[in-house]
C-alpha cells in the first residue's frame, strides 16, 4: 500500500474538529499554528457551523472535493462508518487516535483490530494507528497530531517513527531536535513499522531515520528496508527495548508486538549497519548529530581539545571506556601546536589547549585548523560546557573561530562535548548546528555516541551478505538426527569430518576399523541418545581388533541398560581425530528472522564467559572472519604463548558452509551443534554434530524446500 | 596545621582589591554580592583610597586589627612579603591565586613552590594554592573566590574539593548543585588535598564530600581520612582521571601530582567505600543526590514507576545493564496496584503505571505509597521528563502526590529519573529537592548513579580491614629469592606447600627422595634462574632412585649449559602435589600505598580475560572471600559442571596469610608470585613461589622492620 496520501496529503479532513481540549481541538490548534495553508483542510462536526472561525461541515459527504487524508478524532465506534464515507471521496490515508483495539489485550480488542485491517485493505486506505498520536510532515507543513507541545520551529532532517506516543512527544519537547517527519505509529498493525521505515528511507528530506521499536510484524519487509538503507548509507538509529527479560515482558504487554529474541536483533542490526542505542537521550542525540553534520567523518579517529587538564583527563578516560581511537598527532601538528600553546602546555591527543586560546577567535581557529587538518584525524571534539546562561564570553570567540574553519572547503566534522547536563544555550546551539556542528549531551553520553559514530563509519555493506534467511513457514516441535546422519548432512556442504560408518554388528565393526585404520573411536548410533558419553556410549583410542570387539559389546550393553527403549542403529566407527583447539559452531533459528550462526571456543569460554559471536544467515566469508576475531578468546587461536597460529581461514570456511546449509534448510532446521571442532595449524575436523529439525512444518509450498526437507527428515 | 583560620575566618584582608576585572575586582565583587557582613573585610591597595566605596588601606601593616585570612590577588613576586606582613597580624590562612610555581614544570617553578611551602611552615600559615581559584564557605558566608559566576543561591551540603579550577567553576554553574564549601585547591602542595578532605569530613554542614582528584601527596593522611569517613558513613564521591594511559599523562602534566597506579586507587576506594565516578556530570549528580536525600535507602532494591511502556522498557534495560535489583512486588502490592491501574495495565516492577494516574494527586500518591511501602523496596524511581518549559501539567499533580507521601513518617527515598537531557524546570526541581527528592540527569546517567548508590548502601566497614600498609621508606632496585627461600617465608605464615629440601649433591637427592616419598619433583635451585622450566630445570613425576640420579644430572647440566654464570644452590627435591584447580595469588607494591594482593584463576583466565581481583593489604577474611567470589571465573571453583566445590575457605585463608606476610614486609617486599596454587576439595598446595625484594631501602628506622628485612635479604 502506498503511503503518499497518508503522509504527504493534499486535502485533509478532520472529523470531530472542535475548540475544546482533546483530540479534535488539539489537532486543529496544531494545524492553525503550524500550517501555512488552511485552505486544504476541511473540518467536520455535525454540531458546529464553524470552529475557530473556519466553516464546519456536518459530514464528510457534504464536502465537494477529493480528500486524501482523514483524521478521525472521534471514538472507536465511529471509525468504520467514517472510513467508508471517506473512501468515496478518494481517501487513501487515515489517522485513528481512538484506542479500544488490540492494546486492550482482550480477544474482543484483537478482533476489532483485525476487522479494521480488513476494511482498510478493502478500501485501500493506509491507516495510521489505531491508538496513536498521529504525525507531522515538516517539509510539507502537514500537521495531523493529537497533542500540543511548546511553540518551536522543529523543521529539520530526522525522520522519527515511534511505537510509543510518549516517546515521540518527549523528543518533540527537546529544544535540540529537528525533524522531517514525526510518526506516532500506535498499534501499527495496518500500516506497519517497516512500511513507515521504507517510506522514510526513500524520502529525500530525511537524512537520518530514528525509531523507537517494540517489535516487527513483517520480517521480510524489514529486511528489505535495512538492505536499502545500508546500500544508500542512510543512518537508521533504533531504540529497541527488550535487552532485559523484564523489558521484553513490558514490550509485549505494551502494543502487543512479538519481540524476537533480543540477541538476534542485535546481530541483525550489526549486519545491516543499524545503530542501536540504549535510551531516549541517545536516540535523540545520535540522530540529531548525524543530521547536523555537513558530511560524515572520513575515518573513525578522534581528536579532542579542551580548556583544562581535568576535562582533558575525562575525555581520555571516557574515550578509553568507549574504545575510541585517539590518533597520535603528526610531527607537523605537534610543532605547530607548540607554537600556538603557552609554554607550560604539552601538545597531545587528547589536547589540553588551556583556557588561553579561548578568548581569541583567530587563535582558536588556528588551533582548531592545526588539529583538524592533521592527516590522521577524522572528527574533532571540542570540549566545552555550553551553559544556558552565559557568564563567561569564551564561547563567543570559540564559536566565531569554529565558524571560520567550518567555512573552509576541506573542513572535517566537529562536535561540541559539554561536561554537564542542563546546559546548551539555545542561541549558540542553533548557531553551531546551522554550520554543521552538533552540540552533544554531556561527556558520558557524548563519547558513547561517538562510539556509535565510529562503528557506523567503519561499517562497510560490501563486507556482509545483505540478506536474511527468513523462513517461509512456521515449524513446531523437534526431532533429532543421529550423529552419523547429522555429519553426513554437513559433510555434503564441505565440512571436514572424521571418516566414519555405522557398523550393524561386531564383524562389520572390525572390518570398518581395519579399513579406517587404528586408532579409532566407537560411539552408540541412536537418535534417542543425544548425550552418548553420559551413558558409557563412547570409547576412545581403540587400537586393535580385540579392543573393537570388547568396545562393541560394552557400548551396546550400556545403551540397553541405560535406555532400554532407545532405537539403536548400530555402533558408529570413526577415525580418531588428533586433538586440536576446541571450537563450537552452532545454528539456532528465530521464528521471525530464521537461522543465525553462533561460534565460540569450547568449554568454559562459552559457558562461563559467554564469549560467543552471533551472525544471521547468510554469513559472508568476511563476516565469518570477523565473528572469529571479535571473540575475546580469539588470542588463544592466534599464536597464544608462542603456539602456532591456528587455521582461522578454514574455520571461517566452515562457518560459511554451515551458513549455506542453514540457508538451504531454513524452513526445517531448528538447531545445529557442531561440538567440538578441533582446529589445527592446518585444517580442522568437526568431531561431533547434532542436527535438530522441526517436527511439523505447516504450509510449505516450495518444491525445492520439500526436497531439502526430505534429505533431513 | 589547622585550617580554621583559612576556611572559616573572622577577619579577612584582600590584597590588590580593585574595581577592575581580574582577581582583585572579581573577589571583591563576589564578597559584596554574597556576604552579609562586609565589616570583617579589609581591602588593601596602595593606589586607591576606596574600592566600591569601601575605604582602602595602603598596606596590611596599616590595619589595626587581627587578620585571620589574607587573599592575595597580586602577582607571584609579591607573595612572600605579604605573607610576612600578614603573619604579624596573626594571620593563619592565605589564598594565593598567582601562578608561576610547580605547574610551570620547570626547576625554577618547583623551587619557588618549595620555598613558599617552607615559608608557610615557618609562619604557620595554611596556604590555599598557589595557582588556585580560592574557596567559598557557604554556611559562614565567606567568599574568597577569583571568578564571577551567575547570581544564584548555592547554599547546600556538598563540600567540593577540586584540583582543577575549571571543574569547580563548572559545578558552580549547574543550577542543580548546592554546596557547603567549594575549594579550588590549585597546586595543593602546602595545604594538601587530604587536609581539605579531613576538614570536610569533620564539618557538620557537609553531608557529602565531592572531589576532583589528580593525585595524593600524603598517603598516610589520605588513609586516615578515608577510614574516618567510612566509619562515619559520610559519602565521598571522587572523580579521579587516569583510568587510561593518556589521562595519566595529562594529570601529571597538569598540577604535577604523581598519580599512583590507577587500579590501586580503584581497590583503595572500594576498601573504604568511596564512590568513584567517571565524569563531571556524575560527580555533580551523585553528590547532589546523596545530599538531597532525607535519609539513605535501607536496602539496595529499586522499584521504578513510569508513564509509558517505552519508558518502562528503558528503565528495565538500563537497570539490567547497570546490575540493579528490581525486586518483585508482594502479592499485597500487586493486588492494590490492580485496583488503582486501568484494566489493560499489568502491575510489574519496573511498573508502567500508564499516563492515567498522573493527573490526580491523590491517586498518584496512593500508587506511590503502594509501591514504596512494599516490604522489599528500598528506593522508588519515578520516571518522568521534567521539562524546562512545562507544556503538560502532569508534573503539578505528581509533585503534589509525591509531597503528600514524603511527609509521612516512614516514607522511603524517591528519585525522579528524566529521559532527556536539557530539561529540569528549576521551580519544580527546587520544590522536589526541598522535600528530599533529587531530580537526576537522564536515564543513562541516572541508573549508573543508582548503581553507585546501591554499592554505597551495600558497603559495610565492618567487613573490611580499614587500613593500608603504607611503606615507611622508599625501595628501589630488585633482588629475587629462590623458590626454596620464597616458600620458606610464606610457609612461616601458614601457607601449605609441598615438602621440600635442597640437595647439594646426588646422594643427598636420593636420600631426600626416599624420606619424602615418591613420586617427587626436582627443580634447579638458583636465584639467577627464575623461569626454570624454560631451560629444562624442572623434572616431574620421578618415581625411583634411578630416575632421581638421571634427573639430578640433567638438571644441573641444563642449568650450566643455558646459564653458565648462574649461582646454583643445588637441586630442590619436592613431594609431587596432586593436580588441582590452578589459582594464582600475587602481591605487587605501590610506592605510595604499599602492597596489594591480586588473585585469579591460572593461565588464560588471568592472561586473556584479565579476570583478577585486587585488594590493598591488609586483607580481612571477608575481603578475601569476596575477592574470590567476585571473579568471573569463580564458577569454575564452585562446583562447575557437577564437579565438587573447591576449598574456597582455605584459599581465603591463604590470601589473609599472604596479606599478613606483605604487611610485615611492606618496606622490603616488591613483588610476590604464588603460581600455581593447586586448590582441592579439601585444602590446597602452593606449588611454586617467587619473592622479589627491593635491593636498596633508604631511611629505614623501624627496628622491627629491620629484623624482618633480615629474614628476607
Amino acid at each position: 500500500m502506498k503511503l503518499n496520501k497518508l503522509l504527504n496529503p493534499k486535502n485533509i479532513c478532520v472529523i470531530g474538529a472542535s475548540e475544546k481540549e482533546g483530540f479534535g481541538g488539539d489537532t486543529v490548534r496544531n494545524m492553525m499554528k503550524y500550517m501555512d495553508d488552511m485552505s486544504r483542510v476541511y473540518l467536520v462536526n455535525p454540531r458546529r457551523d464553524e470552529v475557530f472561525n473556519i466553516p464546519c461541515y456536518k459530514s464528510i459527504n457534504d464536502i465537494d472535493d477529493e480528500i486524501d487524508l482523514v483524521i478521525i478524532c472521534t471514538p472507536q465506534s465511529t471509525v468504520e462508518g467514517i472510513l467508508r464515507d471517506a473512501s468515496k471521496k478518494g481517501c487513501g490515508g487515515a489517522v485513528v487516535y481512538a484506542s479500544g483495539y488490540s492494546e486492550l489485550g482482550t480477544d474482543e480488542g484483537r478482533k476489532r483490530e483485525e476487522d479494521l485491517k480488513a476494511l482498510c485493505e478493502e478500501l485501500q486506505i493506509a491507516l495510521m494507528g489505531p491508538n496513536c498520536a498521529g504525525f507531522v510532515n515538516y517539509p510539507n507543513n502537514t500537521q495531523a497530531f493529537a497533542f500540543i507541545s511548546n511553540d518551536r520551529d522543529r523543521k529539520g532532517s530526522v525522520g522519527l517513527i515511534s511505537q510509543s506516543g510518549q516517546i515521540g512527544l518527549s523528543l518533540m519537547e527537546s529544544p535540540n531536535m529537528r525533524f522531517s517527519y514525526i510518526i506516532s505509529a500506535g498499534n501499527s498493525s495496518i500500516v506497519t513499522m517497516e512500511q513507515y521505515l521504507d517510506y522514510l528511507i526513500d524520502d529525500e528530506e530525511t537524512k537520518v531515520v530514528a525509531m523507537y521499536l517494540e517489535g516487527i510484524k513483517n520480517a521480510k519487509g524489514f529486511e528489505e528496508c535495512l538492505k536499502k538503507a545500508a546500500i544508500k548509507r542512510k543512518p537508521i538509529v533504533v531504540l529497541k527495548v527488550g535487552k532485559s527479560a523484564k523489558a521484553s515482558e513490558i514490550a509485549s504487554s505494551h502494543t502487543g508486538s512479538l519481540a524476537g529474541a533480543d540477541r538476534v536483533y542485535d546481530a541483525i542490526f550489526k549486519k545491516f549497519g543499524v545503530i542501536r542505542v540504549d535510551d531516549i537521550e541517545e536516540l535523540l542525540a545520535t540522530s540529531q548529530m548525524l543530521s547536523v553534520f555537513n558530511k560524515l567523518p572520513e575515518n573513525s579517529n578522534f581528536a579532542t581539545m579542551s580548556l583544562s587538564g581535568g576535562e582533558t583527563g575525562v575525555c581520555a578516560d571516557l574515550g578509553e571506556i568507549n574504545g575510541l581511537n585517539y590518533c597520535d598527532f603528526s610531527k607537523k601538528t605537534m610543532d605547530k601546536l607548540n607554537e600556538l600553546l603557552p609554554s607550560y602546555a604539552t601538545p597531545n591527543n587528547p589536547l589540553d589547549m588551556t583556557a588561553s586560546l579561548s578568548y581569541d577567535a583567530e587563535l582558536f581557529a588556528e588551533a582548531l585548523r592545526t588539529v583538524m587538518y592533521d592527516e590522521n584525524v577524522g572528527t574533532v571534539c571540542v570540549g566545552y560546557t555550553l551553559l544556558q546562561e552565559i557568564a563567561d564570553n569564551a564561547i563567543y570567540y570559540m564559536a566565531k573561530g569554529i565558524e571560520m574553519v567550518m567555512q573552509e572547503e576541506n573542513s572535517k566534522p566537529v562536535v561540541i562535548v559539554p561536561f554537564l547536563e542542563n546546559t546548551r544555550n539555545e542561541e549558540y546551539l542553533n548557531q553551531l548546528e546551522n554550520i554543521g556542528v552538533p552540540v552533544m549531551p554531556p561527556a558520558g553520553y557524548a563519547f558513547k555516541i561517538l562510539r556509535y559514530l565510529a562503528d557506523f563509519i567503519n561499517y562497510n555493506p560490501k563486507n556482509v551478505d545483505l540478506e536474511l534467511a527468513i523462513p517461509d513457514v512456521k515449524g513446531t516441535g523437534s526431532t533429532a538426527l543421529s550423529e552419523y546422519e547429522s555429519k553426513k548432512l554437513i559433510k555434503a556442504y564441505g565440512v571436514p569430518t572424521p571418516i566414519e560408518e555405522v557398523a550393524k554388528d561386531v564383524e562389520e565393526a572390525v572390518e570398518l576399523s581395519q579399513s579406517i585404520g587404528y586408532p579409532i573411536v566407537m560411539k552408540i548410533d541412536s537418535v534417542d541418545i543425544l548425550h552418548k558419553s553420559d551413558i558409557g556410549g563412547v570409547k576412545l583410542n581403540i587400537k586393535n581388533e580385540e579392543e573393537v570387539r570388547k568396545a562393541f559389546d560394552e557400548i551396546l550393553h550400556n545403551a540397553k541398560t541405560h535406555k532400554p527403549d532407545a532405537r539403536i542403529g548400530g555402533v558408529l566407527v570413526q577415525s580418531m581425530a588428533k586433538m586440536g583447539s576446541e571450537v563450537i559452531v552452532g545454528v539456532s533459528s528465530d521464528s521471525q528472522f530464521g537461522p543465525s550462526i553462533l561460534c565460540g571456543l569450547g568449554g568454559v569460554f562459552v559457558e562461563v564467559f559467554k564469549d560467543t559471536s552471533l551472525c544471521p544467515v547468510p554469513v559472508s566469508k568476511k563476516e565469518a572472519l570477523s565473528m572469529i576475531t571479535n571473540l575475546k578468546s580469539f588470542k588463544l587461536l592466534d599464536g597464544y604463548r608462542g603456539n602456532a597460529k591456528l587455521d582461522i581461514d578454514a574455520l571461517a570456511d566452515l562457518i560459511v558452509s554451515i551458513s549455506d546449509f542453514a540457508k538451504d534448510n531454513k524452513n526445517t532446521l531448528k538447531e545445529l551443534d557442531i561440538n567440538p571442532i578441533f582446529v589445527y595449524e592446518k585444517g580442522l575436523s568437526a568431531v561431533d554434530a547434532l542436527v535438530i529439525n522441526y517436527e511439523n512444518i505447516d504450509g510449505c509450498e516450495s518444491k525445492n524446500q520439500e526436497e531439502k526437507e526430505y534429505t533431513l527428515c
